[in-house]
């Protein structure tokens, strides 16, 4: 039976929420504080915001729609990046060094989020049940009566109230971190809620093409400038631009701010940036006049409140973006969600209990490893036991597929497994890992001894590497399987 | 200088916030959600709320008003409680047990909620530039413009909206657990934030003084009936009534609510409480009609922004009851708060920094003892080793003052040392006292032995436990120092 299904917050997971009810007969109203971002006003917030990186999860979701062409749209608007490309200085030597994302050779997609927000957009735009209200802010929410209440921001005489009374069957609150109706949903369920800001700031900073119009760096790789630290990202874009990103501590930032000596501390950890991607002077304007945002990390439980309320998205499990997932999980999210609504068409009650129970975990574990990731970003994929490891775990994917081996990496971000699932298959391979990497590191050893005795000792290492990994492969095929 | 502070929260922790800045000479203004809990329309809810336990923080900041007969004012309606009183069965048979709080006969002070409020409300009211609105709801802050709006709950066209705006220089949030300041602060400061519902619910009752205008037990104690997964409490009114408090698993009252059994349930769990204090129709009835609320604890940091905007009381730092400690820990807030000010009166920012440096820690300390005190109120209360570890510690106190010993829920209790301090003291006793149960216990062992022997073996215990402590005063006596 066709709902009234508001949906809060028309970003991208609140779009692709409001698609998915609409393509199901519902009647559709879209909440959004802020202008529509398809008129040009908006445009200058949109350096604001971190690139995303699309993969599987995002995509799987955008195809479970139901419209045959909105997958196909988003990804023609995509950019693909093969690896990682690590930059550092080694014995006061500028190296730059490519890591392969994936043994089998899957991308991860750069895109600009405005870009995939103006497609889901359009999409809805066309379909007959769906309705949008800009310059909305939810000002209230009676869960229980199914009402809430949205200030019109647009409103020409202030002293004249015009807030709206609306009804709903169910409200989808895709309103972000700060959500306004995980708030009044904290009034209606004992709501468990977390949130944390971790001590990084980030600063955006837009890298034009080159003056013969091409790419500064190589453009399919998601760059990294790894300080431990501090770390610089940039990620390309289709015009053929990059858009970068410093991470670095509260005092950090305001170390440079009170010194202006953002230049120095450039040419000091970040090797090939200037005047390479930005010029000293953008450099300096940039850092001073784009914000320096903190980055907040949220867990909460459950997700929603009987059958008339539920939140996706940063609303319900805001991370960190180490492990680009962010988004994706907020795309994941609708479709999970509307599984579980299809699988209980009579009782959305349950569904949406069910969906709470089984999306909690598995947001948690992401949330938990976007945390962790960062390290990896920063700091260990600098160092030769990180690099052996990630080799040795490629092989044995190449290797030994039928054992259902598989990076955690790999199957975070090239599958749809359970984020839960995901760890819990990671820790069983982690131990079998750490003694494969304990005999390879002797195997090494061995073989180091012997390359120092003859030539083509190079290669008898590398053939015992192998043939350890083939021997552990096989503990690894009875494990994984058990 | 006369600053303009707004308090939003005309509880009994802003009430005494908006003391302490009149006193000062501020321009007070005072906005409440509810109505003046003064006016008879407000009684019907008062019965919701749990009773409070005053105790030495609480009277001390009423005293540090410099308001000469307010803390008289408050503790004339007070009504000691010199311990608890334990009921339980052994071995079939209903038995009370009463514990002193103190050694030295310092007691709580059971009081009521609303008396408190109303107490606070009247010495307001005298202060001329002490303003007050009711029924207006916070709807926005700009802690960096200085503003606020609130919304008149009271106006009388709904399509006219006479929203107000409201200026100040300070704004001191003390609006419960679900402060709406505490969420508007959070969008101008990194907060780190944490709520958690533990798994205990609670329903409250009402006792009637007894047929001939009596209590119907001893009043002079806080009455416990410890059931580990559950307890019942009574509190004593001025009036000779009980407020008595059920605290249950949310699975617990499920059950209760299902089947209906009730009276049963307490007949197995609470001896004497059916028909002693309230009937089988009235027990129904009033679990039937009150409500079964939940208990939420909460931690943040910081508490401030800038020199505009700080948080106070349950808006800062919600705990469980089970300490006694929410309301003293909300109303010493504010004495620690305007002592802080009062040290640096041309730095606003510089005071509100400190005072969440000290405070947080404080807050927390209070926060996990509360949720810690379930298990001894609910369980360690019964058990042997529990009692004879008091018994030592009281003992200890009395016999050796100069080493500075004193009971952990003494120090909470009847001092105003620093929360965290209190915490640091009882971890380094609780290694001396480890030591001296473990010598006392032997030493019982050993008398229980003699005992068996020869008459006058009784004796002979305890003068061999007394002679234990002593020598194991002299040890505590230099740790505790140390």
């Amino acid at each position: 039976m066709p709902q009234k299904i508001v949906v809060v917050g028309a970003g991208p997971v609140g779009s692709l929420a409001a698609l998915y009810a609409a393509v199901r007969g519902h009647d559709v109203e879209i909440y959004e504080l802020r202008s529509d971002l398809r008129n040009s006003e908006h445009s200058s917030n949109i350096s604001q915001s971190i690139n995303l990186a699309l993969s599987e999860r995002g995509i799987n979701s955008l195809r479970k729609t139901g419209l045959p062409d909105l997958a196909d749209a988003v990804l023609a608007e995509t950019f693909p990046m093969h690896g990682r490309m690590i930059h550092v200085r080694k014995h006061g030597q500028y190296v730059r060094q490519a890591q392969a994302y994936d043994a089998h050779g899957r991308n991860l997609l750069a895109m600009d989020r405005t870009g995939l927000n103006k497609t889901l957009l359009d999409h809805l735009n066309s379909m007959p049940n769906v309705t949008f209200f800009f310059h909305r802010k939810l000002v209230s929410v009676d869960f229980r009566k199914k009402l809430a209440w949205f200030e019109n921001r647009t409103k020409t005489d202030p002293a004249k109230s015009d807030d709206i009374e609306v009804s709903f069957d169910l409200m989808i609150g895709a309103d972000g971190a700060h959500s306004a109706v995980r708030y009044h949903l904290m009034k209606f369920v004992p709501m468990s809620y977390q949130q944390e800001y971790i001590d990084k700031l980030w600063c955006q900073f837009h890298v034009p093409p080159s003056d013969k119009g091409d790419f500064r760096i190589p453009p399919n790789y998601l760059h990294i400038w790894p300080q431990d630290d501090a770390m610089f990202i940039a990620l390309p874009n289709l015009d053929k631009s990059f858009t970068s990103t410093l991470f670095l501590t509260r005092s950090g930032f305001e170390e440079l701010v009170a010194s202006g000596k953002v230049v120095e501390y450039f040419d000091e950890k970040f090797p090939g940036v200037v005047p390479e991607l930005i010029t000293e002077d953008e450099l300096r304007k940039q850092f001073n006049e784009h914000d320096h945002f903190p980055l907040i990390s949220i867990k909460c439980s459950p997700y929603h409140f009987g059958s008339t309320g539920v939140i996706v998205g940063d609303s319900a499990h805001a991370m960190v973006p180490f492990y680009g997932q962010g988004m994706n999980a907020g795309l994941e999210d609708v479709r999970v969600l509307f599984e579980i609504l299809d699988k209980y068409p009579g009782d959305q009650a349950k569904a949406l209990s069910e969906y709470s129970e089984q999306r909690t975990p598995d947001a948690q574990t992401i949330n938990d490893l976007a945390l962790g990731n960062y390290r990896e970003m920063a700091s260990d994929v600098k160092k030769p036991l990180y690099l052996l490891r990630k080799w040795i775990e490629e092989k044995l994917y190449i290797y030994v597929p039928s054992a259902g081996w598989a990076t955690q990496y790999s199957r975070v971000t090239f599958s749809n497994m359970r984020y839960s699932e995901v760890q819990a298959a990671a820790q069983r391979q982690a131990k079998i890992l750490n003694g494969i990497v304990g005999v390879t590191t002797l195997s090494l050893i061995g073989s180091a001894a012997l390359w120092l005795g003859r030539t083509g000792g190079l290669q008898q290492a590398k053939q015992n590497i192998l043939r350890s990994i083939c021997l552990l492969a096989q503990q690894a095929q009875k494990v994984t399987k058990g």
